[in-house]
């Protein structure tokens, strides 16, 4: 494969949960399929005008499914540690992404082959978020199936709604170990798809090497730390609202068009955006404008293209003359 | 990430399903992690004295009990067609292999990056293979289950011990769409680990493209065709006897050094080689011996290292002085 030269300019694009699974919806899979095709638009148009891209996704709504059947049929299979099912849910939304994707680059006349990289990312097992843990995943259990679960090692609370549940850590991440692997896939002209559900968290133990570690990792986090990383001039965090809002959910609320960093700094530590939602997209967003001269976008699925021309979504860069 | 040049030879490594998951043991994830660790000898061997190495492994039991999960858990989590559960076992079987080789190759000294990737594999959907489904795949059904996954589009048969079980076909693989991919990443001096579970099975839809395909792929057929296209030098399939015999289970069974190309074909012909497991892997190394001028050895994990030096396993190549 030859070589793409002179150096394009790099885009990590983070897919939304909502892409393939929309909220309020259950999914098949053919539907994921369906709005795997649907949500491609942005992507094809970015390798379309000249970018190197990667693509990494969530994995919400899929691995809640596989956390299910793994409860429900765990005296027939043994169950699978929750590192291994992000693998497994990266291996195959990376497949339904690889197979949309490269079929709607192939009808636009695109050349461009599109792979999948199972993806480990480097956490720091001693960091605050593994000694409280408050990521809440999988569906409630029972006050008895609970005790079992904490009998096994594992961490459960009441979440919102008074429902136990299975609570991990999720640590930011410091490094993405298969960095090179992408680069050199993007240096080829490759479409990667990487860091799908955040990467399957890992850390550096002193004799052994690299070990799993049961936490889960924030998939816009992961990406932020990517593009960092690949120098990427573009970090295009695609979700289910067109703009990051001020004053969200009140009379008063507007969409910002730009930000530089120190307001969305500012903004954050007023807690102008919702934790559970808004909060870590701006957060990943600032921590790429802060380490890097790119830019990052935060917009819809639907108004990426226009977003990537400066037409909509949320543009955040250092200063505003950036 | 430098180019290795001058080219170094080429091995593709068939991981037999044993590697991970023994027969007669139901291994937990955890077993599975050890056992890798343990059968990565003969890589790591090779990728020491200058091989560039391409790791293909089976995913029977694991994807066995993913048809299970999926199954019991039918009516709280949409069940996921058969070849978006082998990329999901690829990923996840992909991740144990690629931590376990990475550390084995630091502790060995040896800097080289391990990359599992997600890999598709054209099949013909007009084969007969197709017509007349005979691959097993899940646990038994009742009669009733059976009637319902039927009326779901699916074949179901009595099975050698008359079990009613789902069947698919396993259609010969036509050519690795990833090839490109797989052969960037060996260029750049990683570690493939490709075509996991055989790949997902696709084919080419005339309008939409590359589509998946309800089959399985044959792991060592898959290898065999991806060593095949990468102008490997050696096709190294790792199963659980130590050779190949004639008069297999007879007083007269004798492992067989040696074999051409010819001699392969005729006991092939004269069904010398048991059919669900001798028998595709010696059909996997004719297949690649008569299209390259290369060398297949099948041998077990154990005697893996010793076999590549010619000291044990069965060497199949075109002629007797090859």
């Amino acid at each position: 494969m030859p070589r793409t030269s002179p150096r394009k300019p790099v885009a990590v694009i983070a897919l939304g949960g909502n892409a393939l699974a929309p909220a309020g919806e259950s999914p098949t899979v053919y539907d994921q399929f369906r709005h795997a095709r649907q949500s491609l638009g942005p992507i094809v148009e970015l390798a379309r005008s000249g970018w190197d891209v990667c693509v990494v996704h969530g994995n919400g709504p899929q691995v809640g499914d596989e956390l299910v059947r793994n409860e429900v049929a765990r005296e027939e299979a043994s169950p699978l540690p929750l590192g291994v099912l992000v693998a497994a849910t990266a291996g195959w939304i990376g497949y339904m992404i690889q197979q949309s994707l490269e079929n709607a680059l192939m009808r636009a006349g695109i050349t461009r082959q599109v792979a999948t990289v199972i993806t480990q990312v480097e956490v720091d097992p001693a960091d605050p978020a593994m000694r409280k843990p408050t990521k809440f995943i999988g569906r409630s259990v029972s006050p008895e199936r609970a005790a079992e679960i904490e009998a096994e090692g594992h961490v459960v609370k009441k979440d919102g709604h008074g429902n136990l549940r299975r609570v991990v850590g999720s640590p930011p991440p410091k490094s993405i170990c298969e960095l090179p692997v992408i680069r050199a896939l993007m240096d080829a002209g490759v479409v990667a798809v990487a860091c799908g559900g955040g990467g399957a968290p890992v850390y550096r133990h002193p004799t052994l090497g690299w070990e799993g570690i049961d936490a889960v990792v924030d998939k816009d986090l992961a990406a932020a730390v990517l593009a960092r990383d690949l120098g990427a001039e573009l970090l295009l965090i695609l979700t289910d609202v067109d703009a990051v809002y001020a004053d969200w959910g009140t009379p008063t609320q507007r969409a910002l068009t730009r930000l530089t960093l120190d307001d969305a700094v500012e903004m954050d530590r007023n807690k102008a955006f919702g934790e559970g939602s808004m909060a870590p997209k701006v957060r990943a967003a600032i921590d790429f404008v802060r380490r890097t001269s790119g830019r990052a976008i935060i917009t819809s699925l639907d108004c990426g293209q226009q977003a990537v021309r400066g037409e909509a979504g949320t543009t955040i860069t250092a200063t505003e003359t950036a």
